[in-house]
């Protein structure tokens, strides 16, 4: 299948490469040209612009790009040059609000856009682990399932609304926001109440939440070792301010997202902004006195 | 080996089945006789009062009694009736503060008090399949390990201080309650962003949250199903009451406990206490105007 | 108007002060006796236990007591030597639930309980311009409307059931507490904008807010000045526990006066216990990485 | 002295008539120009664009704006058209981020921008009650001053940072916000408790309490009488946005705005985003099971 992608930081390399190696034929392009050059070894066609990638895209536009704000400049110039029928794949974590915009914008020319945010970290969609949430038409979801397929073995449908698998994606990542913000209120309970935190996390991990996300976090903040960022807190204020805007955009409100939120807030008041997010552990700490 | 097990609801019934299976002799009481007659058939030995059980113990009594109260005014009886060196082990999740004031009461008397809540209900014990939290002195402990062993598979030792053991069982059981709480928030916000809750099930329990309690509780969220109460709203606000005591205890501020505690408290107001604690998934719906 | 009065402590006192100035016969009883010499000199007689203070009290008998637990034990002994008809005015500010319960004990003997808490520090009492609320039987309260206005101008009638009366004192102390955390915040929100407090002090205590509660408050906390408490922190708590309870009892979650209580646990956690409850600005800065 | 003023709302228009009435030489821009009228008749100049009324301004112009969008398009056309020197006086309710970005627009151009946000509804300043608040250089502050006296009698000079000037409205705004959500709060658990609640009113307006945001705010939920809606739920929300925006660039979490933002939201999802933002104590009342 032909295909143009738009967006290779970190996330999108690991994608294309998955794409490439189901054999599709894949047009790259992305604002900085220097990361391009591994994929134009495996094949993969350049382009110049973002018009220029889709025109040669077959109708089909992947991107994967850091922010709002740079859909919301991408999506302007696809609305502008993809044919009518063409469809726009966004598979960032985005606003519910952006996901509806470009979803007016597409359609008033006639294209479609879905939402396909992408479960999973690089290295996860690398090992071929990563899951997919799509949202929008189903002729279209169908019509770019084998680009899902070459990127991750399974897809969620979450419906013929785009916003509503973005914002899927937000509770998920706000699940595991909440998540941490628990687990860093009861370790400090447990080692201010006397008792050694590894075996909490035994307890934890071998118990009813023998999962990845509490055994990685677990593991974190039992050890207290937040310097090796797989997450920033910085990059999770972002994030919990989609998922508030989504609360807000949907009419839920949403305290415990609100909890966790203010620990970021500390944490990054206090220069720990490229920590790892369980750093908001350390955070419960101090409002504890410790 | 020889002991007295004091407090036969469903988990003490549980318990002492199991603790005969492996052949020790078993000393019961109950504060209602009826539901001895079992045990006693299969080699128990019935005792007609909190003293005669201590004498005949052999110098460990287990407890597995419903709350504080119960733990108090039986543990001021063994305390009276134990002889030195003779060890009380209680089993049921209860505050710190009263596991900390009966470390104190017995060992004014030369006996020793462990903590040793048990992680699981009634069907996980029978199925051999709990877990014990122990904490208190090295050696009573390792007195006490038959019994343990007998009980369930994996037993974690939280350090010599008995409140210790307490405060991590609390531990345990808060972050259950935040998960469910912030299961809650998520449901609510994919299903009034459009998106289908039963999808996102699947996407909690495929991936970070593949494990007991996540699944548990997005299935029963999910199909809005709480008229089957595995555990109620009520006694749901009680453990949240010991959480937020032991944090009282240790100077721990538990915001997220919290933000659960007063859906739970809306959920009572609205005459829905015994249904399953998930209701308060329903009490944040409400919250968002559904 | 013949009275006993039982609880000499600094309240008590303003309030029996006021008392014997508007020439009632009034009885004192104090657990320690120390206190009650300057109001035998001026004609108090001195009771020697609380039965013999109900059996010389005409009928009436104010108690104001440090806590529950204190007014638990003397309603006790007053339920079996107050004659039928008498009336126990409980003046402290007590829980919900021990109000209740005093007025099934003291009904089951006849007799009649009031809640009229105190509105007012004692200086305020002194000054003549405390206020009371009262819940309870219109006739006993007319009885004892003698007594309250010798010891303040302001009467508000609550309603029928004590138990109201009680709930309405801790909602208003609950008032306070929450401007005072609300102040805390926006004080550290001004000051870390790079703005003046004092200035902030004036736009509010000369604006919307020109009351007594944020002038006395707005004033301690832009000038950090925290070491003369007007009520500790660790008193503060206690009180917010009563909240809590009124707000589990009557079925309310209260989520800001929880944002106000995990403050407190952090400023206790710090040492901070014993400086003024205002100190939970300073919790406030701390957690904005202050 | 001659100024510009753009901005003719309904405080706009307050504050211009204030202005006239002092005697100043006003130009007055709206992008709707239909309610110029009778400011023309009054003696002021009408311009027909942003750059004519800054050419026209004498070097003064003061906005009144609805957001912080129409800021930015109007502060971006001033900086093209006013002269070196010239000061821009945003006078609405801003974020703390728009006014630091127009600080460095106009600073680009040797223009000047303070902050001056108005403390006060239109009555207020119709009656020459309002006060303002004012942030900026100290030079420029006093250039401004003869309007800032015509507008209102209060000047609260907050700094030399229009930045810490926001923050301090949106800091009044929030304590605002609070108090009333501390009210719904104690308003309900009195009811639920069995006292009435106008005798609550009159326990708060008579007591630590009597300043005009409780007075306003508890006879309206003592009523519940939210129809006639002075500030709306909706623009409530807004607001919390702002503050909670101030609160994330000087890094200070604000959990009790959140816990507010929380009802409003509820509030909204219902379909009463039109009606007084004290409705939030009908929220809270929901959340108790009312």
């Amino acid at each position: 299948m032909k295909l143009a992608f738009i967006g290779l930081g970190r996330m999108g390399q690991a994608m294309v490469h998955r794409l490439l190696d189901a054999g599709h034929e894949v047009v790259v392009y992305n604002r900085t040209p220097e990361k391009l050059a591994d994929f134009i070894a495996r094949g993969a066609v350049r382009a110049q612009s973002v018009s220029e990638a889709a025109s040669q895209s077959g109708g089909l536009v992947l991107t994967m790009l850091a922010d709002d704000h740079a859909l919301a400049s991408v999506g302007a110039e696809l609305a502008a040059s993809l044919p009518p029928g063409g469809i726009h794949v966004a598979m960032g974590t985005h606003s519910v609000g952006i996901i509806r915009s470009l979803v007016s914008l597409h359609g008033s020319t006639g294209q479609v856009l879905l939402s396909a945010p992408v479960l999973g970290r690089p290295d996860v969609v690398t090992a071929g682990k990563a899951g997919i949430i799509v949202g929008g038409a189903p002729d279209a979801v169908a019509r770019a399932r084998p680009a899902f397929s070459a990127i991750g073995p399974r897809l969620f449908e979450a419906g013929a609304d785009p916003g509503g698998a973005a914002a899927m994606k937000l509770a998920n990542n706000m699940l595991l926001l909440c998540a941490i913000e628990a687990l860093g209120e009861a370790f400090v309970l447990v080692e201010k109440s006397g008792a050694m935190p590894e075996v909490f996390r035994d307890v934890i991990t071998e118990g009813l939440f023998a999962c990845t996300a509490y055994t990685a976090y677990a593991n974190i903040i039992a050890k207290k070792d937040y310097d090796k960022a797989g997450f920033t807190a910085r990059l999770a204020l972002k994030d919990v301010k989609l998922v508030q805007g989504a609360g807000e955009a949907a009419g839920v409100p949403l305290p415990s997202a609100a909890v966790a939120r203010d620990r970021l807030l500390g944490v990054i008041a206090r220069g720990e902004g490229e920590k790892d997010w369980a750093v908001l552990a350390r955070e419960q700490a101090r409002a504890s006195g410790l």
